[in-house]
């Protein structure tokens, strides 16, 4: 297990990671992190590794971009002095691209992507034990899908900036892909994009897997 | 134009055409034909051929499948008396064997809905002056997708029907494909099924240029 | 069709144009563009000339008179950078003197109002690639009512300054009354103002015939 | 004054009559009377003639037709047992005919009304002290315009069965007219249909003024 | 009618006065005024004197003392610059010493009632045409009452100071004694303080009797 | 003390007991005694007499009078099979008399009254261990008041029963006009009626003290 | 894995089972499993053993005592026709023993509890495939605690149950009862009840545990 | 008693006191003392010693510690000028270590507890005539519970605070304690620190014990 003993975890992002979390403090009592992959990742620490104290602080806030990670970094990232860092963002830097194709302002292209999020890393690296890098990703099978080609880059920046960064990298996308082999996009999630229970336990376990967790620990 | 002095146009179908219509009357003041293409085609034939005073009917229901068409279809149809007839079924029948694959008494397959719709359709057919059959649609524009595929399976039938039946026949899935070129799925529909008001005005124009609406008239 | 490649085409006016859209945005997914005339004009653009990516911005607010669109003038139209701009605006400059007739102070006379349009209009115009001015209008086929006299003469306004600054014209009234030859306004409007989507999509055909919209295109 | 002590005051109607009262008892604390004419027909009683103790009670219901008084009569009004009873109905029955013009079994027209009216009034006028007929009535001054028109030929039945069975007439719609000719209908009434706080006054003191209410009684 | 063309009238007031009217503004469509007696002032002026354009606003606001006028005298009513002004206050500053008896920097003594009330008064009354002074009431028919009592004391100072300055007099009390020796006050008002609508006409027509407003013209 | 180990205490009577009280079961967790008299004295007797397990369940239904507690008797009172009952019923019976004072068949008159609680009574007393009568009462220290003289004549009548059928009997008029001697009715009670948690607590006190409750038990 | 392809897995239970999820059908989209241990075990199947397409279906009622399951599973649990089925009832047995300890007709003891549920397990073991028995806990860590024994004593008698129908056994109050020494009660539970996604997350994986569930498996 | 006429007594603390008062004034009409143990105090004081005006206010606020009531001292007490105080915190600075062990900055430990504690009461104590401090209790009658003992640890510093700065001590956990060898804390408490109406009796009681209150008194 990669973490220690009172160590402060915090997860940041989009939708994905808000989950309708409790805003702004992102911890707390009665359903405080949310009902996603961060929630569930607290709840297997909490039940698991109880001894260790881990504080899981959620910081995902919807409709997010890396744009506007940068924005809020001082205060929602280094101001909370995190031993442990987790970044998953781009879905809406793509999402836009094709959802909303005439408002070019919103769109997030690649190279933007990739400055802003490799100079938040940098700075942020030095200043924590670990940071967790998770790609975005899209609930579709098809790699010829023109989001799902657009995505794959965005994860692709992700695994370069990881490998350049020595940083922890989940290739969320692969978790997903081979699970949509079995089943339909549909049946994890409405919008290909927020997913149910299912969806955010794989989420969960691909991170706890990557931090050594140990599922055979009572 | 098809259509006569005073007749009556009934549409059923599933959610697309439902579009939060009143219930149980299906027409009347205040957005009683609900928001889609059914007000659209009312409202094209209301302020171009207000002469001819056709009264439009919305029984449309949410999430119906053909086999809940069969259930009411004496008091919806039959006993509604339409001088014309719109179906437009089997988006759910394909699309519960994609989102919730396992609960499979949820399903229509294929040689059910075959026979149920045939049936209807022969049915209702001497008793209108004309029946016109949309095909169900999927927004999705890869062929190989596995729900496109069964979706092309079902628009098959219904085009097979309409021809032996000698009804106005709409392949709705054409439509949006012509379409699906150009903008990403994404764009129309935020789950690949429920089109905003583009969506919903190419379905409209797709009906009224069938029964012979002239975009000239004033 | 008049508008080009990636142009901006931005709407502003009184509750016709409002229609509930997005605030302070006027733009983007889940009906940013509201329910009336300005979804559908963006509607039809989107599924039949979605390779022009022609981005709609709906920038008009209920109750407003023309004395208001002064007011926000810079914020809302100057600093979005419209290539094109549609102004529809009078309706409640006119009302409020029949159905508030001795709250003076909320009544816009037609020499304010003349004048704060032209003004508008000509400082405006050499910014843009094309205006267009939509007359105010009221449901009303007798043309010896009061009010719709007075309408009118709003609407003669709108017409000579569109003349003399040489900008497209639509006189919405005109539309209107000759359906009204045929149906009794109760049928497009409860109050004689707010038309159903019959009336709406009469107000968005007329506005892409004056631009060059081809209804045979696909 | 025609009433007498402690007898019961019964007012049957649509939407004009009904202004929210409390359903089904149609009297009692707290507004149960509704905020329109009927309740200020019983204020006035109780402030200026409490010793008589006139019980009012409100029987109208939204929409209602003339057909639908048909139906509920003997439960709302024969078995009320009421000392006085007071009609108007029939806005609905014309205004369906100019707002859903193109469905016609909502409509009621003129034979059917007259039938129906005088088929109650001939039947309840021996069980009744004194019975009052209020034709409907419609907020637009100008006669030629075609709603009006009719609504007044409905009017004309009102006062020829009012005469004829010998109850107490009043004519909204001249009560109305002659203040029309001072203000437009759009300050007294949104839809030229439900007045405000004056137009129910004026209809109060019609009725007051009729059953021979004394302005100067302490 | 002591009103002249165009003249604006102003109502201020507490909750009697209030009545959920439109705040700030006071006046407008849909029930601006409140549902009380300043609504019925005002609909019984548009109906019978409509030639006369009358502007009614309300500026009372629910749970005011004299104090709270004072604060607010500039901005409500010096800025308004009304015609004419009537003040009906005084129900607070007395019904505080008996509901939250402890509560004494919530009470309004008598001499603080008179001396601001007599400023306020004497210092507008040059700047409009004529004020109107009401009592405050209390809807209790026995004057040994000790709230009645000091109402009555609040009330002697409110004639007082009406016939110093020159100030049109209601004694809104006298009015409704009058009414509780016929009935209890439990059928004007739950609270003995907020009428219903016959408690209501009861103050308009005391109103409009002193400013010569005539019953039997149309 | 007399309550003997696990008996159940009843309380059936209007809105003063009612409170918002669990329906239709009257007792559980959460609130179900309803926040009044009821819920302090299970209170006071769980806090202090835990030891005897008292089962206090509240049948209080807002609005009651004593011809509605004869109607549901039955099934709210005797298959409840209580050890001890309470009622207090009466302020409707003579409350509708004052404030809808023309709506006569809402009233109870005092014969009625006597006849319909003596009958009660007489038939459920074999059945319990213990019955208490409270009187209704009226907040007004005016024994002059004509509601006030009324609502005494019904507390006699009370007060006669229990003499004769020999049931503990509470003078709840009397425990309040001791205090509003002291305190204005209005610091109690909004309405002259529903107390605040002074009153219920004043009630609930003088029920203990009756059924021999020792406030100096720990 | 226990399971085999296309089987049913049917829970039943209180509100632990519950969890809000849909009604009556207990499966579907859109958490219609509820947010607790049963959605979670359905994602942790989906997920990774989704080629076995096994259904779960959830019939927990919040509130319910083994009592309860009696009456209603003829139709929640046999005309489900499920192939494997999940008990976990007993909780509010103990509980209301304890929080309406006067109210014993709401409280199931032990001898109806062993009796009920023995004869509901022994009749439905032959019609399924496997029966797997939880038992009631309480998060409570001191053994002497009243409650925590009462419960421990229910507890012992699913075993008892389940060893003499061998079924599978899962002792919940071990696997609580092993975090409660590492962190404290109100850390899992609110009301040392209802735990959050910390304790709905064990009771999920000791299910799994005990049918099989590889954590390996990808 | 100790109070004197018309003083002011304040309660502050946390969300025991809190429950639900008015905010910002914490008194006034309409439950505006909220429905715990301060507003039974109040009820008390207004029903028996009514002549004493005694004005009770409660500045409570929900999830207070002694560090938020530090922050807030001079605008809720000293500004408030109170003659009496009392003071009850703590549970909140226990809870929080108990319920999220992993938020150490949401703890306020024992050292800080009394060292802010004992500054507030030391400032104070000369500006009023008496001051009480009750302790904060946890429901729980093991008290080898980790919880219960810390939690006593905190209600010795009171102690120690109130004896050595000669304020009157209130040993709420004392109260309870009693109490809960007779029924379980369920029976009080969802969550062991809200109490029911029982609950917040005993704290009023004990409250009113200490302070002199007769309970002969009428």
């Amino acid at each position: 297990m990669e973490f220690k003993k009172d160590q402060k975890l915090l997860f940041i992002g989009d939708s994905i990671t808000d989950c309708d979390r409790a805003k702004p403090e992102g911890e707390g009592l009665f359903g405080a992190l949310g009902n996603g992959y961060v929630s569930f990742v607290n709840a297997f620490l909490t039940s698991t590794y109880s001894e260790l104290g881990i504080r899981v602080v959620n910081k995902g806030i919807s409709g997010n971009k890396v744009r506007d990670l940068k924005e809020r970094w001082q205060e929602d990232v280094i101001d909370q002095q995190p031993d442990w860092l987790s970044i998953m963002i781009g879905i809406n830097d793509v999402w836009r691209q094709y959802d909303v194709p005439f408002i070019k302002d919103k769109h997030v292209y690649i190279d933007e992507y990739e400055e802003t999020l490799r100079n938040l890393v940098e700075k942020t690296k030095p200043m924590v034990e670990g940071l967790v890098l998770m790609t975005p990703y899209y609930l579709e099978s098809n790699k010829e899908d023109r989001m799902r080609q657009t995505m794959d880059q965005y994860g692709s920046v992700v695994k370069k900036i990881a490998e350049e960064t020595d940083c922890i990298f989940i290739d969320t996308q692969a978790v997903f892909h081979n699970v949509l082999e079995k089943i339909y996009p549909a049946a994890l999630a409405w919008d290909r994009v927020h997913p149910n229970d299912a969806g955010h336990l794989l989420l969960a376990r691909a991170f706890l897997n990557k931090v050594g967790f140990d599922w055979n620990k009572e």
